[in-house]
């Protein structure tokens, strides 16, 4: 039997704080898809799902019905455990050139589909695409090809993936109704769910380079992608991970990518291969190469020591038409047109470097986003010198910029100068890793 | 200084249950009318302000915006204090049509707009027009004449009232933003304001065939309307009446324009009366015809028992067009086509008549509208014979029905029925006034 729905019971319905079903919320979002539901409606039960929230089940329904609106990729032909990550976002992080490397050359298939960058945070995608040549713009049958003869694939979003997302997103972002965690939650999982994944690892960021300020919104964010997840019968682990401060030392395009090479190559900060390695080894778990994520966390370290991650990543590189001489080479890499240091003007310890700063100066410098239509310059950024913990001495550089121009330099260190905070006695810097959420629920990290 | 405001900035503090200033609602509202804000974004706000309400500066700044999206009636050069009257609505309330010519008869000026009926409540507008030749639709310069000619003009809303109001009524009817308290109160304020009143009396009903169905949710919206007014400057005194069962005996257009003339007549039924008095004593009050609202009320009674109160309804009814014959002989109106008792079929004492269930009978019979194109029979309706508190014998005639067709008697006789509920042990009616609001607070009455 065919129920007919009345649109506006179904927005009071949720304004009145009760819960909507699976059959209504799949009649909600196919009406709007097919323009039968305008989006002041929309818009009205975004606001009421923003104010009053959304279960668990609508939660699900919700983002079943935005991954049904595209395509839904089918990677079931090729063997393994497909294992993909997502990020919440934050300054620096670059775990995900790391990670897949890593992961795929432990044998297990990485289908990643990134993002672009936007405002304080970059993107992976446009992070690889610094490197000289190299093209996220694969076809499905080149993206199955490619997955199925490296264990890995680096590709962007497409048009057919969730396409219904796509415009709630551009509703919700001019309708103050972004920032609802059953909605972002839905956002995020339909897009990874449609990758065609049988697991997923989740960073989860907090702090002020986050996406969700504080530990609690985190750990709430966390706790709705896990429960999506495992709705869909997806082995979903999920971590709550510091962003107080950037994570590594350079942010920025070609830097990042840099540091990954780095990374790779035994050289990286340990923040940055702590979290690297946490979220590689969970991976290897899922993907059933190591029988819990500490063994997973061995072999992924074994993957960098031995060379086969730097290796998986130059095959990666050269199979996406990238310039592999600079994988090989980084330091050939062109320069920014401005660089300048920025240097101490006291002796202390550094107890306070605010990543949302780093971002914006990164921004400034030419290598972020303000609107999707600005270009990025891939040669600009920041390397940090010093981070929290670290003692200075007056003269000492802190970092060094990298510019597009002398008036973004300025307008950049202006910035930068303001993210350092200094005191006479020594801190450490905090945790990176606060938390795990996974099917068995919430468990702190020591 | 000109502040540049962000749409999605303003929705997001209402959003955050946060008030905004009367700059901001002003911004917000021109926008609107201006066609720079668009629907999508005004039901958002519009569910904000639903789930996280709007204080009473914010209402008042709100009314005032949708006040002066049209035009503002200046009633200055008509001497005296002009006083109008608003109702919430119910079932069988006629009380404007004997209050105008009351008040006026007093010496009162009475500017008043009125509305028409949707679903099971009746509008003032209707029962207007089931005169035969009575003209609702004055231009601004005969709505004046009439007024200062005779103290009293029964007129339609004009497009140009408020036109904000009606923009925003359409798009809250299709995002379930209506039953909103104070954008409900903005709604009445701003097109009672656009008559060029002095003073209003507002009877905002409480009970089944009311808008408000609690007395606690009455209270609030009250509260909120003499809130506004004063903010206004406008001398404003709300009652809390009771519409459990229907005012009156009447209910149907022709119907209830008939019991008003026998209401003016002296031969009026008691709780028509009460609040008929009440109401016309308070504005002969605030109409400084009058030192108290008892001798208003005395007053009252006089206009009615010298028959100055009836002469001045066949005056106004002369005056717009209407047959003054039908005043004079109201048994000469045509007859409905189908006409039906409804009997008791036990005996007892009448406990409960629903007054939205009455409401939806009169509608069946013809004589109210499902939608705003509904067409409606003036002969239609129904008459009770018995009310709360009456005692019946099996066999007496509850009440008598007026139908267009057999079809529509048999529905609404099938829906009548069910409004009626008895009891063995004989019971009283309810109070019809629970309460008076005015600049003072909040008065129970006795």
């Amino acid at each position: 039997m065919k129920r007919s729905y009345n649109i506006v019971e179904l927005i009071r319905k949720k304004r009145d704080g009760k819960a909507l079903t699976a059959e209504e919320i799949h009649h909600l979002i196919t009406s709007y898809t097919k323009d039968e539901l305008p989006d002041y409606q929309m818009s009205a039960f975004l606001m009421a799902s923003f104010l009053n929230g959304l279960n668990d089940e609508e939660s699900a329904a919700f983002t079943k019905e935005m991954l049904h609106s595209g395509q839904v990729l089918d990677l079931s032909e090729i063997p393994g455990v497909k294992v993909d990550k997502h990020s919440t976002g934050g300054v620096g992080d670059k775990v995900s050139v790391l990670l897949a490397p890593i992961v795929a050359a432990a044998g297990v298939p990485v289908p990643m589909i990134s993002g672009r960058g936007l405002g304080h945070t970059g993107g992976t995608l446009d992070k690889l695409e610094s490197i000289t040549g190299f093209n996220v713009n694969l076809n499905l049958e080149q993206y199955r090809d490619v997955l199925a003869r490296h264990n890995m694939v680096l590709i962007g979003q497409t048009e057919d993936i969730a396409p219904a997302d796509k415009r709630m997103y551009a509703l919700r972002d001019v309708t103050a109704t972004v920032e609802c965690i059953p909605l972002i939650a839905g956002s995020i999982m339909s897009k990874k769910l449609a990758e065609g994944i049988d697991a997923l690892v989740l960073d989860v960021k907090f702090g002020d380079g986050a996406f969700m300020k504080t530990i609690e919104d985190a750990r709430k964010l966390a706790e709705k992608l896990v429960s999506i997840g495992l709705e869909f019968k997806k082995d979903t682990i999920a971590y709550l991970t510091n962003m107080e401060q950037p994570l590594g030392n350079a942010i920025g395009n070609w830097l990042e990518i840099k540091e990954s090479i780095d990374g790779l190559s035994g050289n990286g900060p340990d923040d940055l291969m702590e979290v690297t390695y946490l979220l590689s080894g969970t991976m290897i778990y899922q993907g059933k190469k190591a029988d819990s994520i500490e063994e997973g966390i061995a072999v992924a370290k074994e993957m960098v020591s031995s060379g086969k991650a730097l290796k998986k990543l130059r095959d990666i590189v050269e199979e996406q038409d990238g310039d592999v001489n600079l994988i090989d080479h980084p330091e050939t890499y062109p320069k920014a047109s401005v660089t300048k240091d920025l240097r101490a003007n006291m002796d202390g310890c550094v107890t306070k470097l605010d990543a949302f700063a780093c971002g914006l100066a990164s921004l400034e410098t030419g290598a972020g986003r303000r609107t999707k239509e600005d270009e990025i310059d891939p040669t600009t950024g920041i390397y940090l010198h010093k981070k929290v913990g670290d003692d200075v001495k007056k003269g000492d550089v802190l970092a060094t910029l990298y510019a597009g121009s002398e008036e973004q330099m300025s307008q950049a260190v202006e910035l930068l100068e303001k993210a350092f905070t200094f005191s006479e006695t020594s801190v450490k810097a905090e945790k990176m890793v606060h938390a795990r959420i996974d099917k068995d629920g919430f468990h702190e990290e020591k």
